[in-house]
């Protein structure tokens, strides 16, 4: 039994770390709930029982064993190094450490081979990016994958509670004017406007023209498959959704291996589909003949990545195309962070001889 | 001075047409409003007059100079055979003949030398086609295009005033539910959720993969830029949004010729974007300090094509991405279809010697 702590337990994803420790019955003997000042005092119910929020301090990770931290980079940084000196193995769902190359950026069903038991510090990787590798990494047994062409519609939850709080806020503003006869307007001083509307993800757009999101896509994806050098074209939107990211995926091959069925060898999209529904975390959600594929709201508050729309891409010689719905707050973030203390717990459980050298 | 109609005239298309015809002073003697028995009997406000919709007939255009249909293709191909036999120019919004070898597909920025003053059935092609090739069709002039990569963001116009209600209605049932600390249903017997929901365009599948609404980008896009054997990959998505779809579009070239600036060669994201700013009916809106792009309010109730997100291709040797958003009822539909009549205005006025040979 582990002694865990959550830092931003009343953030979105940390919410949503409180409801995937207890249903997937985390073996814990205590949870200390931490957050800002300004946060402290609320209180959650975890396992019949009340926790309080507490203040994080110097102290607040004595004796912790698991220390998920989704309180954002700065915090992250701020309070990583008094977890990890307080003996915690900390489980990061911020940027801040995902490119250091001694870190390791984990997706359980794809790469948990570089955790060790010694692993002290482990960063989740970008909601967008667990999302689309969920549904690519599995299709690397078809042939080598040369580039990958994403166009995301991320929901709101991406942005936090409060990015949920003013969808829902603008657009009931925006169904009264529409009621009263007005239009929505299309301007703002600050951020753009919500309600009924999608925009270009807003974090800062380098010199290249990418944004930061786009090149968080393109990094993370390239580390967690260890394909340093894979090109990767991504467009990030924010649509009006409250919890689950939808990607339009197209991903090219070189050389496709061709895999033999009963009789002969498989089409593309036959093998992707096969391959797919086979995959650990993911269900093909494709019925051409009923228009169901996909949707985010079939994906919120589940675990599992859905796909769907697979077939051939008309315009290249060997690519599959696919639409994928995937929960942010979930496998984007807090299941993504529990199931890699899982790993670890039973990394560390095995006979000494073993466990692998720490890295 | 001509004597117009509008067959779909209460449509959502419809009084879109009777806002651009009046708004742009087309030379209108006499305007018909026409409608099936259900919709006759409303009326609208025409240039301070108040003019009743009629029942459409086999008497409805006699007289009639320009005809614009907005009442889907099964009405189109029923009604246009009696509008031509009656004399009438018929410009066609549905799908009905958009593929036929005779019918001019015109978006009139881009091929108007398709028309000729005796064209008297005219195709308005698709609107996520039109929005496409505003952006794309410039950018010939960069070298020869190879292949579109596409995915749609599409608005609930597209699919008419009734998906444009059940938007708004749904939307408010929705933000009932959960401040009622509902959740919002993700099944449903019928067509998908759309409140705060996003699913993959309702056409059809055929036993290629792609729905009916992106083989006709495919098909259209081909046709209106002459370029048959054009490689498109496109996926047709329907998001939360009233009247302005947008697009992330990659365009990949084969050579490319580098054009020269006042220091040499000029790169392709800064010849895109010159290019793209002297467009007719395209407006760059391409901010990234600011992050100030295109977003679908942006567009809504405007003429141009916003134009954002213009850089390399980090993926491929030669390719530009952008962000796109347009009016899917004015220049996906309704301006589109009235730009097409003043071209056919600006041809009958010339000299007859100057006159073409119908096609």
């Amino acid at each position: 039994m582990y002694d865990v702590a959550i830092l931003g337990a009343t953030g979105a994803v940390g919410v949503e770390l409180v409801s995937v420790l207890e249903s997937r019955d985390f073996p814990i003997r205590s949870l200390r709930l931490l957050a800002s000042a300004r946060s402290a005092g609320t209180s959650f119910t975890f396992k019949g029982e009340t926790v309080a929020v507490q203040e994080v301090g110097p102290c607040s990770f004595e004796g912790v064993d698991f220390a998920f931290f989704s309180a954002g980079a700065a915090r992250s940084k701020e309070w990583a190094p008094v977890a990890l000196e307080s003996g915690a193995t900390v489980i990061d769902n911020s940027s801040a450490f995902r490119m250091e190359p001694r870190v390791p950026l984990v997706v359980p069903e794809i790469n948990s081979h570089v955790l060790s038991a010694g692993s002290s510090l482990v960063s989740v990787p970008n909601c967008s990016a667990i999302i689309l590798l969920m549904a690519v990494a599995p299709l690397r047994r078809l042939g080598k994958i040369e580039r990958l062409v994403v166009s995301t519609y991320q929901s709101a939850s991406g942005g936090g509670a409060s990015l949920m709080r003013r969808l829902v806020d603008e657009t009931r503003l925006a169904l009264e004017a529409i009621e009263s006869g007005q239009g929505i307007s299309a301007e703002s001083s600050g951020a753009e406007p919500y309600a009924f509307n999608l925009f270009s993800h807003n974090s800062p757009v380098d010199s290249s023209g990418y944004n930061e999101e786009e090149l968080k896509v393109v990094e993370e994806s390239r580390k967690i498959l260890e394909m340093p050098d894979l090109r990767i074209n991504v467009t990030c939107v924010r649509v009006p959704v409250l919890r689950a990211h939808s990607e339009a995926i197209t991903v090219e091959f070189g050389s496709v291996s061709r895999f033999e069925g009963g009789g002969g060898a498989e089409s593309l999209e036959c093998a992707a589909r096969r391959i797919l529904s086979a995959a650990p975390g993911v269900r093909v959600v494709d019925e051409r003949e009923g228009n169901r594929f996909p949707t985010p709201l079939k994906a919120s508050g589940g675990d599992q990545i859905l796909v769907g729309r697979i077939r051939d891409d008309l315009s290249h010689p060997s690519a599959i195309s696919m639409f994928v719905c995937g929960d942010q707050l979930r496998k984007g973030a807090a299941l993504n962070a529990v199931q890699i203390a899982e790993e670890l717990v039973g990394l560390r459980r095995q006979p000494a001889a073993q466990i692998a050298t720490p890295s």
